[in-house]
């Protein structure tokens, strides 16, 4: 069993562990619930620990959470422009109690929203390294709690911004007048269509000037309470799709590469079409890819060839 | 003790109930915690009790939440456009059980958004009452949970809008990655003036484009953790403001009626310069000048002169 890295994907709510084989492809994974806000006993020297149970003692490479303020070890942020390569060079190392290293993936900077990330970097670094023959402009979107949108020219991030629909979605569908004590979540894509024809029509006000018409259809009856989460979230992933174009990170019919999760990347791919936009899905992992493609770069995987 | 009308501003969180004298002043005011949500023991029926106790048995004449589907009972909506003094020709009746009948105001129905009202209808009505000579044209700002913008031409409404203004600050203040357990509001008007200015630049995309630049902004210290929340208020009240102009609801230079209480009237006046907008604060009880105001066209009034 030859092991030349130990990936982790280490977000806030959980917690991916790679075994990749020679080859560079993943051996092995592991999904543990202990993300940087939901550790263990033992907090992250046990997580870790526990992650790598068993693995050989190969060089073990993080990116995500576990390197913000709040996670084992701050991974100061790379500003954009920054080329992909230099993520590799800027490495921090953290000191395991097995007597590892850790070393974290800096996360990025855009210095104009400003903004931040942490963990998409590498995700963004798998996809162009999974890609034959790249475009000299790449346009990425990788939806989720917070949604980024991220440009890429000749290898290097220019920019991105991130707009939070699932977590919007999340504190509406649980929390707000217009969806706490509905019926669970059903899959109605009329509802959800309807939703989206909200946010297309919306106009320079935007979608969100169209949330509380949630509650106006289903008091007079045209949306059924079960359907409510599905409305509002059409209106919600239709109005990011909306704002993208607004703020430049997507024009109509440029591709846009989606990379994340099968069941939120189909939503947006249903909503693309009412906005021009040329959504296109992206299969792979791309957190392991990326992973390995910092540790080549970073000359990790020579020198513990067979650890 | 000649006591006219009696009337009950019947929201969701909260209930005021108010007697009035002959000349049509409030007397004696009484606020009770029980919304239409949060009632006690007993229900409707004895929070309408306790409300009323002791007061002479005059006409009883509610408007608000009291109304809705979940409430008492539901007083059907009228649909704009629509006079303001339609109002009284369409109260729903309710048997209290001390024999006395509540009289419940009819909320409305904007059917372009749908968009519904209930409670600042009777608001409506009570600033127009007590305008000496209200312009043909008026537009009304009603800030809170679920913001409401106005306009009414020649005593009649003829169309509005809900803008979720509060209830989303509220989500995320309490309830998100950006605003959960940070420190107390504190009142920084610098954080406020940086998120309406925020929200002003925000462009065509919108203020909500730039919510995740609160964290950045606090990541990198530009922003105090205890300033998140008053960022997070000027960038959606700045925000507000933004899809009221884009919508149409306001225009700037144009005069806009603001009705509310005064803290919060008080951030929408700060924030207005920055978008040309002339917000005027509307002083006086607006819904109890609009119950008494009601009551008179429905000739309650003269039924019980010296109930």
């Amino acid at each position: 069993m030859n092991t030349p890295l130990v990936g982790l994907d280490w977000g806030s709510t959980r917690l991916r562990a790679y075994r990749f084989d020679e080859a560079g492809a993943v051996a092995e994974t592991r999904a543990l619930p202990w993300g940087s806000r939901q550790l263990p006993e033992g907090g992250f020297e046990e997580a870790f620990a526990r992650a790598v149970e068993g693995w050989p003692r190969a060089p073990v490479l993080a990116c995500g959470m576990v390197g913000s303020r709040g996670g084992w070890r701050e991974a100061p942020y790379l500003d954009t422009p920054c080329r992909l390569a230099a993520l590799a060079g800027a490495l921090t190392a953290v000191d395991a109690p097995d007597g590892r290293t850790l070393l974290i993936v800096p996360g990025l900077r855009d210095p104009t929203g400003p903004d931040v990330m942490r963990g998409e970097e590498t995700q963004v670094a798998g996809v162009l390294a999974q890609s034959p023959a790249p475009a000299d402009d790449v346009q990425l979107l990788m939806p989720g709690t917070h949604s980024k949108w991220v440009r890429v020219h000749r290898g290097a991030v220019t920019g991105f911004t991130t707009l939070m629909t699932g977590e919007l979605f999340a504190l509406l569908r649980g929390h707000s007048v217009l969806g706490a004590g509905l019926p669970a979540d059903g899959t109605d894509d009329e509802a959800f269509a309807l939703g989206v024809a909200a946010a297309r029509t919306s106009g320079a006000a935007g979608g969100l000037s169209r949330l509380f018409s949630a509650r106006a259809l289903m008091l007079e009856g045209a949306l059924a309470p079960a359907s409510v989460a599905d409305f509002l979230s059409g209106l919600l992933i239709g109005d990011e799709l909306r704002m993208a174009l607004a703020g430049g990170w997507a024009a109509p019919g440029a591709p846009v590469q989606v990379v994340g999760e099968d069941a939120l990347c189909a939503r947006y791919l249903l909503a693309a079409p009412a906005f021009g936009l040329a959504l296109q899905r992206t299969s792979g992992a791309a957190a392991a890819a990326g992973l390995w493609q910092v540790a080549a770069t970073a000359g990790l995987l020579h020198g513990h060839p067979h650890a």
